[in-house]
């Protein structure tokens, strides 16, 4: 039966068949009216699942390049920058500051926890010489499936001033309300594989004014990543280097998809996912990883001590063919990861559920 | 007619209906055993593809992404780097390395005609205290159909000793030879659209064990292009960031597809095409931009004087569907380019030929 199997990881998440034709389509020259005219509906549809009418960069990387550009072109060697960390993608945001010899603070929360707002107003507030930079902050904590406050830490920056807020919205983006415009978010990274209902490799960036202004002056090195090439070929529905054409044919149509549901109907589905897929966790007596106030919408991270969650994993791996995510690092074994993002419903989570409940009982016997 | 358009650009290149099909596969988890298998193949058949024995890192990103990958791994800032440019692609490369600070020389030669080994090799000869640190050339100049003497410049690099060469081989990988391994090339860089006959979105890096050492010492910033932790994660046949795994599935279906043809059979066929092509135009009357001795395997470049190339695209669009490549920058309206590169036969040269001389003799009518 390996030709059934059930992917419920939290990306690459399930794809529709209709995204999958598409991207199956022969490709078309990107120089071509006819590309162009795709890359203007896309560009159209990406503004609507961002609430903005800020530019949003594509890129052919996968996520990590999309925050990559997000650093890149609006800061500076040696600026001061706070990033959050209570998991493996915010420990990523602060490895990649580093890298780019950026002045480094982690802020650090317990995995599981969200981060603490106050703790960012408090850095922010002191900073009365505006040395700081940026804000730099995972919304939807994939490893733990803790959604943090992005609301109130934003609100802490904007009365700050100067700072930027650099959000990963890899995991939020198409799940839960990320209104970019409204919140003022300058720089918003995300990736083809999650939400967006498509195959991996192209990532996202939606740019503020604020953090344009922020580009006329950064001094780190960029050519590939340059969001400027970009900003002046979207102008003319272009890229300015050769686009993952078969993705874009992916991207449209599933941009499609989605705007008729609605995005209303698509946070409306995903909260009904997260909370049948928590209590059905809580009635099987297993452990949810992150607080209900800080839920992810989507993902739920399960503990199963005393039992080993890769053992579980596996049983469910090769009984019913449904792939769940396993702990990342030092949560490996601790906890599994169940994805219910982009094209998911209602019956996949009574599946998963009923699966666990029959698999627990198996392995606890 | 719409539906049964002819591609005959230098990339996209044309695509087989397997390989679309492997492409449309649903996504699979990349940290599953599956998708390390798939890995594990791609990275034997490029190895194949490249002759070589070295690591070959596959980044999810356009060609242009591989060749700043190539740069910034290797290299620090006020490095000393010789730069050949004799179309976009080597002005590109030149723009990429000042970009990154490189202390970049640019040996020119003009566009149509190719690089002078004897000017690199003047060069590299008068570096007495070893100041040169790479030399960096495009094999196959897709802006003009010149295949520039890579084996004759990386001679006089070997004899210089120090220096790393650095290869952008976008098209001329799967048209020409390019023995990675006996000719001894450092880096070199290529993208998916191209000779390999998928989509784009790909991007591949070799890399040789003496660059690898310079990767050591290379103190340029990087993180998503960071390739050693692409090789670090190749020995275990896995990928640092999220791969783009449709397009692996994809590259996988190609590479066997061009195993069983053979290496010397794929060259032959890319020989066979661009010498109908070529023989083809000058009966008709038409001036090849580049010289014979010199001609990429890859795409044919056509002036067209006194006639707009433009005008004639334009035609040749409308009435037949085939889309032929312009001139880039300056040479827009000067010359149109037929690719012959990858998933391309006799059938289409033939075809191709037989418009032009409709369309001639109407234009010129």
């Amino acid at each position: 039966m390996g030709e059934k199997q059930m992917l419920m990881i939290p990306g690459p998440t399930p794809v529709p068949e209709k995204v999958l034709l598409a991207m199956a389509k022969h490709p078309i020259g990107h120089r071509s009216a006819d590309f162009s005219n795709i890359i203007a509906q896309v560009n159209k549809g990406l503004k609507w699942l961002h609430q903005t009418n800020n530019e949003i960069l594509t890129l052919a990387s996968s996520g990590t390049g999309a925050m990559e550009a997000g650093i890149i072109n609006f800061l500076s060697p040696g600026d001061k920058v706070l990033v959050g960390d209570n998991g493996k993608f915010g420990e990523r945001w602060g490895k990649l500051c580093q890298a780019f010899g950026l002045d480094t603070e982690i802020i650090k929360a317990e995995w599981g926890q969200p981060l603490d707002p106050e703790v960012f107003r408090e850095k922010l507030t002191a900073d009365t010489n505006k040395k700081i930079k940026a804000v730099i902050i995972t919304h939807s904590e994939t490893s733990t499936g803790v959604l943090n406050p992005l609301e109130a830490i934003n609100k802490a920056v904007k009365d700050h001033g100067e700072a930027l807020i650099i959000v990963d919205a890899v995991t939020s983006l198409g799940a839960t309300n990320v209104p970019v415009d409204q919140w003022g978010l300058d720089v918003v990274a995300s990736g083809s594989q999650k939400g967006y209902m498509i195959p991996p490799g192209l990532g996202f960036v939606a740019v503020s004014e604020k953090a344009w202004k922020a580009y006329e002056t950064a001094k780190l090195p960029r050519f590939y990543f340059d969001l400027g090439k970009y900003k002046k070929a979207n102008a003319k529905d272009s890229t300015p280097f050769t686009p993952a054409i078969n993705l874009y044919f992916a991207l449209n149509t599933a941009l499609e998809l989605m705007q008729e549901e609605g995005l209303e109907n698509i946070f409306a589905r995903h909260q009904r996912l997260t909370k049948v897929t928590r209590e059905g966790i809580k009635a099987l007596g297993l452990k949810l990883y992150a607080p209900d106030q800080y839920a992810s919408n989507a993902i739920t991270a399960v503990a199963t001590s005393p039992l080993n969650a890769e053992d579980l994993r596996g049983y469910i791996r090769k009984t019913y063919d449904i792939v769940l995510a396993g702990g990342q690092d030092h949560l490996k074994g601790q906890i599994f990861r169940i994805g219910h993002l982009g094209f998911s419903c209602e019956r996949e989570m009574l599946t998963v559920l009923a699966v666990l409940k029959e698999s627990l009982a198996t392995l606890q016997a």
